[in-house]
C-alpha cells in the first residue's frame, strides 16, 4: 500500500463541502478503487467557523490558500474558490511552484490563464487537473482527452450553462417573458453574484474555450469566440421557433474549418428531434464528434454540490493512481494559437420579421433577400397583429455575412415595423 | 520521448482493420497525445494474403495468435479475434504469461473468464484493458471505472445491442414482424454468426456482467443475470406498447438491492419521453447512476470499424501513458462474489391478454389479478378481433412473482384466447 494522498482543500461553498462528504463517506470505496488513503491535511476558506453541515475540526484550518497550497503535508492543492485572479490563481501558482500537484473546479482561471499554468506544471511534471470545470459532473474532459485519443476531433458541441437553460425552458415552458424567469432564476438562487457570466453565456463560453483547446490540440482562445448571452431571446421567438419544429438553445460550437478554428457561443436553434433539444432545465449535454467515433452524446447534471463534487474526486483519484500527463493532452509548450476562423460555416437561419401591414410589404423583403443571396426554405405569416404582420423565415444554407447584408438592407425598404431577429440553426 | 509501443495485433477483421488504419493515419498525432511511437510489430488473422484495404506488408506475419503474442517485440497484444475460449483465450493467457500488456474487445471472454484473466494480470502488473467490448465507440468502461470513482454506484442500464435495438426499432417503423425483420437483419449482415448471441440478448448481457463487476465491485457474474432474448416481442406488442406511451427495449439493468445484486437483461417497455426510447437503430446508450453524480447518460455508435476502433484506440494510448490500475477498477484478489438477488426489485408491468368473447371475462381476470396482489394503473380494451378481445393492462408497481402467480391462475379461468404477453416497464 503506497502512502496516503494528502490534500488541502480551499473554498468550503457547495462544492468543497461536497468534496470534503465524499472523502470522509467514501474512504473504504476511494481506498479500494486507488491502492492509497486519501487524507485531507487542511482546509481554507473566507470564514472560519460557520457551521458548514460537515465536521471539519480534524483539519488544520489556513486563512491564506496561498499557506494553504504550500503546506509539507498537502500533496494536491483542491482549488474550489473560483474568480480568474485574485486568491484562486496566487495560490494554484503557488502549490505548482511547490510542487503540489493541482486540481481545480475554476474554468475562468483555466479560459484565461490556462497556458500559462500548464506549462507550469508540466516543467514540474505536475498534474494539473480539471474535470469539474466543464459541465458538471459529465465526464467530458476525461471522455474527450483519453476516451476519445484516437479519433481527430471534428467538432464539440453543447448546452454547457444549466441556468440559461433553465431560463430558456422555464420560458418556454410556462410562457412568461425572459424578464420575469430571470428574476426567478436569480429569487431561487440559481445564478452567480454576477448574472451576465452566465446569460452573458461567459461561463459557458469559458467550458468551451477549454474542450476546443484539448480537441484540437491549440492554445486556450477564449477571446476567439464568438459570443452572445441569451438576453435577447425573446418569448415570442421560443414560440415561433416551436411552431416551426425547433428549440432555442445556449449552444457552444467549436470546429476547424478550411479557415481555422470556428468557436461560437450563441442562442440557436436546434431541431425538435435532437437531443440538444430534449435537455430540460438544469441538465448539461456535450456532443463530441471524433473521425472515428462518430458522434458520442453526454448528458448529466451541470452543477450542484453532488456533480460537481463527484468530478473534483476523479481527478483526485486519478492523481492517487499516479496519472500525470500533460495538461491540455498534448504538452503545453507545443500548442500553438488557433487561427480564428473570421468566416462562420454556413447554415440556415432563422428570422422573425415584424413587417408594417402594407401591400408588397412582403415582396420587398424577399427581393432583399434574394439580392443578399439568402434563399428561403420555409416562410409563415401569420395574422396581423395590430398594425404590424409577423414574418418568420427558415432559409436554406447562409453566411453570417449574407444575413448581415441582407438585414442592413431590411432597414432601407420602410416596410419593417420593428427590428428583425435572426438566430442561427445548427442541424445537430 | 520514450522507446516506441509495439503492438501485436491478432485478428484483422473490421476492428482490427480500423486499428490498423488510424495507427497509421494518425501516427504524429497520436505521438502528440502520448508522448510516444505506437507501432505495430506483428499482426495475425485466419487468413494471410486477402486483400483487407490496408497496407499490412511492413508487419511481421503470426499464423499463430500464441506465438503473436509471445514476440519479444511485442509490448502490448491487442486481442481482436473474438470467442470466449479457444485462440483468444490461448493468446491473452501467453501474453499476459510473457509479461504483455492486453487490449481487447472480447466481452465473452471476460465475462466468462474475466476474473482468472484479471489475477493474472495484476500479479504480473500488467494492464489488461476492454474499452471496445461494451457500447462500442462509448468510452463507458472508462468513465465508470475513472470517471465517477468518487461515486457509490447505484445503478446501471443500457441499451448494449445495436443489432437488437436495430430489429426493434425497424418493427415499430415498418410494421412488420420480428420474423421479417430478422430475416432482413439477417441478410444485412447485421447479425453475429450466431444470431442468438445477439437476438437472445447473450452478448448485451455479457457487457451488462463487465459492467456490473465494475459498478459494484463483485466478480463478474454472467450466469447471475436474468436473461431474456427480444424473440418473443410481437409487432402488436410494440404498437400496443406505443399506444400506451412506451417503447420496447431490450434493456439490461443491474443494481444493489437489500436483496443482493439484481442483473436483468430482458425486453422492457420504456417511456416514450425517456432518453432510452429515442433511441434508433444501431446506436447504444448507458445511463450510469452514482450516489454523487445523480444520472450520467452516453450515447453513441456500438458498433462498426471506427467506433470500436475508436475504443481499442484509447485502450493503447492509456497503456502509452503508463496507466495501468486494476482490471476492473478494484484488485481482482479483493473481489467477491456478488449475492444474486433471487427476488427483483418490484416494477410496474404492461399486460398483453386475448379474452374469449364472453361476457364477465374481464372480471375474472381482474379478480384473478386481485387475488394475487397485483392492481391496475390503466386498462384499454379494444374492439374485438374475430372470436377474442384484446385488452391491455399497466400495471402499479408489482413483484415478478406476483405477475406469475396472476398469469399461471389466468390459465385456470377459461377465458383466455391466448398465452398472456407480461413486460417489466423501466421508469428511467
Amino acid at each position: 500500500m503506497s502512502d496516503p494522498l494528502r490534500l488541502g482543500i480551499a473554498g468550503l461553498g457547495t462544492v468543497g463541502v461536497g468534496v470534503v462528504r465524499i472523502i470522509r463517506q467514501q474512504a473504504a470505496l476511494l481506498e479500494a478503487r486507488t491502492g492509497r488513503k486519501i487524507t485531507i491535511s487542511a482546509v481554507s476558506a473566507r470564514t472560519k467557523g460557520r457551521d458548514r453541515g460537515v465536521a471539519l475540526d480534524s483539519y488544520a484550518w489556513e486563512d491564506d490558500p496561498v499557506a494553504l497550497a504550500t503546506r509539507d503535508d498537502v500533496d494536491v492543492f483542491v482549488e474550489l474558490m473560483g474568480g480568474e485572479d485574485g486568491p484562486a490563481k496566487d495560490a494554484t501558482e503557488a502549490a505548482l511552484k511547490a510542487g503540489k500537484h493541482v486540481v481545480t473546479a475554476n474554468k475562468a482561471m483555466l479560459a484565461i490563464h490556462g497556458q500559462a499554468l500548464a506549462e507550469q506544471a508540466e516543467a514540474k511534471g505536475l498534474a494539473l487537473r480539471y474535470e469539474a470545470a466543464v459541465a458538471g459532473g459529465i465526464p467530458v474532459v476525461k471522455t474527450l482527452m483519453e476516451g476519445l485519443a484516437g479519433n481527430e476531433i471534428t467538432r464539440v458541441m453543447g448546452v454547457m450553462n444549466g441556468s440559461c437553460n433553465y431560463i430558456l425552458t422555464r420560458m418556454e415552458n410556462s410562457g412568461a417573458t425572459y424578464q420575469e424567469i430571470f428574476a426567478e432564476a436569480d429569487g431561487l438562487g440559481y445564478l452567480e453574484a454576477d448574472p451576465q457570466l452566465d446569460v452573458g453565456g461567459i461561463d459557458a463560453a469559458h467550458k468551451l474555450a477549454i474542450l476546443s483547446a484539448i480537441a484540437f490540440g491549440t492554445r486556450v482562445d477564449f477571446d476567439g469566440i464568438q459570443l452572445e448571452g441569451i438576453e435577447r431571446v425573446s418569448i415570442e421567438d421560443i414560440r415561433a421557433a416551436a411552431d416551426m419544429g425547433y428549440k432555442i438553445k445556449l449552444l457552444g460550437v467549436a470546429q476547424k474549418t478550411g479557415r481555422g478554428l470556428e468557436q461560437r457561443m450563441q442562442p440557436c436553434l436546434v431541431p425538435d428531434s435532437s437531443p440538444l433539444a430534449q435537455l430540460d432545465g438544469g441538465t448539461n449535454m456535450v456532443v463530441l464528434e471524433g473521425d472515428a467515433v462518430g458522434k458520442i452524446v453526454l448528458r448529466g447534471a451541470g452543477a450542484g454540490e453532488g456533480p460537481t463534487a463527484s468530478a473534483v474526486m476523479a481527478d483526485i483519484c486519478d492523481i492517487a493512481r499516479g496519472l500525470r500527463g500533460p495538461v491540455f493532452g498534448q504538452p503545453a509548450v507545443g500548442l500553438v494559437n488557433s487561427t480564428a476562423a473570421l468566416t462562420k460555416l454556413p447554415a440556415p437561419y432563422y428570422l422573425r420579421l415584424a413587417l408594417v401591414d402594407k401591400p408588397g410589404a412582403l415582396a420587398k423583403i424577399a427581393t432583399v433577400l434574394g439580392e443578399a443571396g439568402v434563399s428561403i426554405d420555409r416562410m409563415r405569416q401569420y395574422g396581423h397583429d395590430n398594425s404590424s404582420a409577423p414574418v418568420l423565415i427558415v432559409t436554406h444554407k447562409t453566411t453570417q455575412s449574407d444575413i448581415e447584408t441582407a438585414l442592413a438592407a431590411m432597414d432601407d425598404t420602410g416596410v419593417m415595423a420593428g427590428p428583425p431577429v435572426a438566430l442561427r440553426i445548427e442541424e445537430v
